[in-house]
């Protein structure tokens, strides 16, 4: 039996959407259709914004997040959190290829894979959450889910540590897209720059920009500062208030010798940056969001406001072979793949 | 007195943001800085997405739609809805220029100018409503606005009713980013062709991809289908309802022989419509949205969670030229004039 590519066979409310968009999704795994993946989950990445909210909601203690992860899933079939709408993604291994798909893909049972679309349109099922780590916004479970035709994965490598790969996949549409826009002599400013897809971005930037260009980290702490100065992904770094944009212009324009910068992006995990992003940003430039907490309304009236002619582009978490482009970098760059072990690989 | 570009110095809270994001700022127009324009509002056109949710709330009762107004511009200063986030613009007379400007602007006291920055950073007080004409979105009104000196304006058409002219400067940014973004040759597929920018970006789109492109219209009724077509706007209009993305992917790939199109512009005033605007895509090609009840997330997981590599564009409510190039359309396209003349210039 071949269910729709997209996933709309597993829809229950409202009928006639795609599985992201629904409110509750099938997470029976009795039946695998024949152009479904099922996957023994062995954890959730949990999204960045989602984590943060379901921590505050529970006031950082463990037992609560764990009890409304599962009433989540229990109620949705999937682990999207109804207040941010965003997800995250799981590892886990192949544990049935439907038939239509036996050939097709670079895949067999037992191997490891990360799926690479977000949890919000994953059929979950949870039999028992295991541990988790609050550090690393990772949730151990027991459970099954199902990946879609349309569904992209990355096989993990053999090279690196599970929950190092892992944590950059997550993000791994945000620097796989800087590569693809940050050309040579540009000015790129990056708010969040200590944070994971933040230094990913950064150092991928630096590459791009090559000799004459220039990267201009934004962080909030002195510590974050020298973490990043440490690291040598920026040309600069700043610290400013990513929520407040006039204090963010006035220290960009000052790291970029008065000059506004040619590309924006946007890695941070807080509400009302959209500012923060624009006002920067040249005539003709570029705003890259990969924030989730980014309101499209602020951003789009917020450029009008100011009367800024720029491209705002909305973070997609695919791009072509940002899988790969994103593991290489931790290949590539020691110090870099260091501070991801020792935030992420524990 | 000089206040800073951005119109920081009116906002009362939170301090340190933007007017835009801001929950209120001052309309104590007793006090003109030095880089202000004050203005005698004659009328404000709310936007689309804002005045549906006004009418839905009110029941349809224009009196109630008032009172909420009055209460919304009294508590915040300006005339922001708080459940869309929207505004709108505005037209009046310029009463004074601030000192500063004088000179630097190609305005004297007593032009009629339509503001081109959103109702949701202008400060505005609203001494009395004098009308609402439901049909149009547009409510007449004695009081006072502030631009500040960042704010763009359009000085009112001589060659065209007032009414005619604001409307199509209130979506100016959609037509004018169409005539940047489309190619010739290239296939376009515009969401809600029959609404107000839905016409301008078909006509613009239909111009642009020149004899071997194609534009393929979708509206939800056979009414519309057969306005947009006597219109001669588009090569295909098709019949589909934009919050169903299967449904819309079917009956434009058949439009399109088969094929993606290279690009999605969404002009529907309705929420869940990012799928709509993402499936039909083909890799690589672009989705502009232009309709301010887009869900940032919806359309950044959405575009993941289907494997999307596309260029997904927040519509940017303005762009060099745009209200040049919006009137330039009507002045052009008789046929398009006579319907805007029809709907909006009552
Ligand atoms: N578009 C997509 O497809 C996609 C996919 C995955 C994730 N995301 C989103 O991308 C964002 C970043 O994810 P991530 O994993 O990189 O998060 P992360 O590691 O938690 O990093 C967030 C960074 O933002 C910084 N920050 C927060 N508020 C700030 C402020 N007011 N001023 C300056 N810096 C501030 C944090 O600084 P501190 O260290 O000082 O806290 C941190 O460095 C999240 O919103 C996430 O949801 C998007
Ligand atoms: N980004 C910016 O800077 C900016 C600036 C101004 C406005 N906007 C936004 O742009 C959008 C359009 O504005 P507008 O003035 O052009 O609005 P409009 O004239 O009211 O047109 C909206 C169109 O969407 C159609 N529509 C709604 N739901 C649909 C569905 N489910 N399927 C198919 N068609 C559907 C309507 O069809 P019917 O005729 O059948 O109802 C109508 O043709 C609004 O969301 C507005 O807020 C954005």
């Amino acid at each position: 039996m071949m269910g729709c590519k997209y996933g709309s066979h597993r829809v229950i409310e409202p009928k006639g959407v795609l599985p992201q968009a629904a409110y509750k999704i099938s997470n029976d795994m009795s039946v695998l259709y024949d152009n479904e993946i099922l996957i023994d989950v062995i954890a959730l990445n949990i999204d960045s914004a989602s984590f943060t909210q379901l921590k505050e909601e529970a006031g950082g203690d463990p037992e609560k997040i764990k009890k409304k992860i599962l009433e989540i899933v229990n109620e949705r079939g999937k682990m999207q959190n109804p207040v941010t709408g965003s997800g995250g993604m799981l590892i886990g291994r192949v544990e049935k290829i439907g038939e239509a798909l036996v050939g097709k893909r670079d895949l067999k049972v037992g191997d490891k894979i990360a799926t690479l679309v977000s949890l919000t349109l994953t059929p979950l099922r949870i039999d028992e959450i295991l541990d988790i780590k609050m550090d690393i916004e990772r949730v151990e479970i027991k459970g099954k889910a199902i990946l879609f035709e349309s569904g992209i994965y990355a096989k993990l490598p053999e090279d690196m540590e599970e929950t190092l790969a892992l944590a950059a996949l997550d993000v791994a549409g945000a620097p796989a897209q800087t590569a693809k826009l940050v050309k040579p002599g540009q000015s790129v400013m990056v708010l969040g720059a200590n944070g994971k897809s933040g230094m990913l971005c950064c150092y991928e930037a630096k590459k791009r920009v090559g000799p004459t260009g220039k990267v201009i980290g934004v962080v909030r702490r002195e510590e974050a500062k020298k973490k990043v100065e440490e690291l040598d992904i920026c040309h600069e770094v700043v610290i400013a208030d990513a929520q407040k944009p006039l204090e963010v212009l006035d220290k960009v324009l000052k790291a970029n010798g008065g000059k506004e910068v040619d590309i924006a992006i946007n890695c941070v995990n807080t509400p009302n940056t959209e500012m923060s992003t624009i006002l920067p940003v040249r005539d003709e430039g570029i705003a890259y969001f990969f924030s989730m907490a980014t309101s499209f309304t602020k951003a789009a009236l917020g450029a009008e406001g100011v009367g800024k002619d720029i491209t705002m582009i909305i973070g997609n978490g695919y791009t072509k072979d940002h899988a790969e482009i994103t593991l290489q970098e931790l290949r590539e760059n020691e110090k870099l793949r260091k501070v991801f072990e020792e935030m992420y690989a524990k």
